[in-house]
């Protein structure tokens, strides 16, 4: 059989939980195809500042980059709230992108028709609607220097970040872009604020340079101001989006809010190289933490894109989707999903009937 | 009577049509309150640059200065999108803001009863939406230096932009935040990067200073990412916001888009001392200029701003807006907000239809 090192890191509040399930799913969907997992748990984010003082110990940065690919839950909670940065939850994930390298982040936003009354948009603008926004996840704003505090020629205190692209990152963010763009509907929308900021300006022009390696997809850019409300007015007109990483940031939590079911959204980040990190877009959900209540499949689904795109187990990758379908199909919810007329289940059930599925 | 002198720059597209409307709207609202208006019509935009070659004329910034008001139609238009950045309409609008240090952008977003089926977020979320963001409008990412291209170490082409703030630019627009708050309903929400960015991190510290002064304003804290997510929650949730040029520039788009009927919508910039800039914000819309088919009430209601935000004229402020309110419930609408049932009209008729109302 095919073997895969699989590094789990369940984090904090619901992430355990739902990293769980999505373990079992994957372990069953891989022997059906003749893959066989090996997996081993490591601590990240609030866990890792409990039991060894920082959110990214250096033996769970080194063992991931010697595994095939990283499964995360969630990190975070009030907790750690008021930590200093370098003791936030949030800057060991920071730490952990930069580390894996994984500058594509792949957010994928559709609206199932299963789920389209969660939505708030009106049933006929948000049926049928399946985005992707891709991400550039290692550059800009979040990494650039210099960075810091300091004062200004009056005396004054200033806080100050650097948003920087280089031409190379910015190629290859775009050839990931096309690619997957290649493999959906062949429509590609670039985001930039091109109009006012430099680091945009470099960025649609060599998004234009590397659109003559794919012809056959159809390229257009839009600004980041249009982009937010376009897709309020009309999110079917998207296939898929490629953007820096702070308006990727506020873009792809947009677009999975049309949704209404972040409960229910994946994401992969990869590198093109070493090992990707797969984890759901929601948080870590302290409040519901423990209870058996958090939805599994956004971590289910999170590990079909971990077998896609990290793994390349594209028949593997289906059956894990098409489960998730069936079981929304035979009418079992969690509380976060649940209408009228359809069976509340907990985390666990959830994942039992993904099995069955 | 009460003089003032104000400045309108018609621009581009449509903005002569709306402007012109928008100006009769005026002098008969003045004339009501014992108010009367001089005019002085001057070149901005891209009919600027056609004119005498820079979006901005010398002449333009210098009359605007010595005004009490500054009225913009709108800028811009396919015939400059291909200019190099100095002439560029965008590059004179930037240049009138930081120009006139109109440093306070107040976008109001609100769903009209009216008006509520134009929304695409299903009428139980829209209805009752009346949201206020608050815009740094001559700072940040928009402004910072350095900024341009070059080279990185390993010789590779970049282009990049500083995000900086000092606390006395954060202190001034704390300051008209909670103020404007303070006359609605007393919520402020200030919106961030707190998590990865220093020039956030000093942000939120400043407006908690700040906050002290405004005991009888509830301040709360959110990351943009879910700014962006729960405005298309629950966008009832939300009285005033304020946030940088950047974030501000994305979330007052998106939460205009919310609305539905961006033809409605007024903005006003100010400085605190010198005369504010008062436009629609919607854009040029070159492909219907001329044709007598713009909404002028975007432009009309920005007049209301203008003498409520611009002149301290309330009682004048409010018959623009009461004739508007009117003016729909008659049942006239513009062809962008247009449903059956409702009478069609042009702009210049909707402009008749308000000053009768
Ligand atoms: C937690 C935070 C640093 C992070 C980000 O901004 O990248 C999060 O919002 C995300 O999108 O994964
Ligand atoms: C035209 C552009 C420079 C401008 C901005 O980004 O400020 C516009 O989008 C706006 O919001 O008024």
């Amino acid at each position: 059989p095919r073997r895969y090192r699989i590094t789990l890191l369940p984090g904090d509040g619901i992430g355990p939980e739902v990293v769980s399930v999505a373990k079992d799913v994957l372990s069953v969907a891989g022997a059906l195809e003749g893959i066989e997992f090996s997996y081993s748990e490591l601590l990240m984010g609030g866990a890792a500042i409990d039991t060894v003082g920082v959110p990214l110990p250096e033996e769970t940065l080194a063992k991931a980059k010697e595994s095939d690919a990283v499964l995360l839950g969630a990190i975070g909670g009030y907790k750690w709230d008021g930590n200093a940065k370098p003791l936030k939850p949030e800057t060991g994930l920071l730490q952990l992108r930069a580390g894996l390298g994984v500058f594509a982040n792949l957010r994928p936003a559709s609206v199932l028709p299963q789920l389209v009354d969660s939505s708030t948009l009106k049933k006929e603008v948000a049926e049928g609607v399946d985005l992707m926004v891709i991400r550039e996840l290692t550059g800009g704003i979040y990494f650039g220097e210099p960075r810091g505090f300091g004062t200004n020629d009056a005396g004054v205190d200033i806080g100050f970040n650097t948003e920087v692209y280089s031409a190379l990152e910015i190629d290859r963010i775009a050839r990931v872009a096309f690619e997957v763009a290649r493999k959906r509907r062949c429509k590609l929308c670039s985001v930039d604020k091109a109009n006012v900021l430099e680091a945009s300006m470099l960025w649609r022009k060599r998004v234009n340079e590397i659109s003559s390696e794919f012809p056959d997809v159809q390229l257009s850019h839009m600004y980041v101001d249009n982009a937010a409300m376009q897709l309020i007015r009309d999110p079917r007109q998207f296939d898929t989006m490629v953007t820096n990483n702070i308006f990727g940031d506020i873009l792809s939590d947009e677009a999975s809010m049309l949704t209404g079911s972040i409960g229910m959204l994946p994401s992969a980040s990869v590198s093109g190289s070493g090992p990707g990190l797969f984890e759901p877009i929601h948080g870590s959900a302290p409040d519901i933490a423990g209870q058996d209540k958090a939805n599994p499949l956004a971590t289910v689904l999170s590990v079909a894109m971990l077998l896609r795109y990290g793994l390349g187990e594209e028949n593997a990758a289906r059956r894990i989707e098409d489960a998730v379908i069936e079981t929304l199909n035979k009418g079992f919810r969690t509380g976060d999903i649940h209408s009228s007329g359809m069976v509340l289940v907990g985390c666990k059930r959830m994942g039992e009937e993904v099995l069955k599925s």
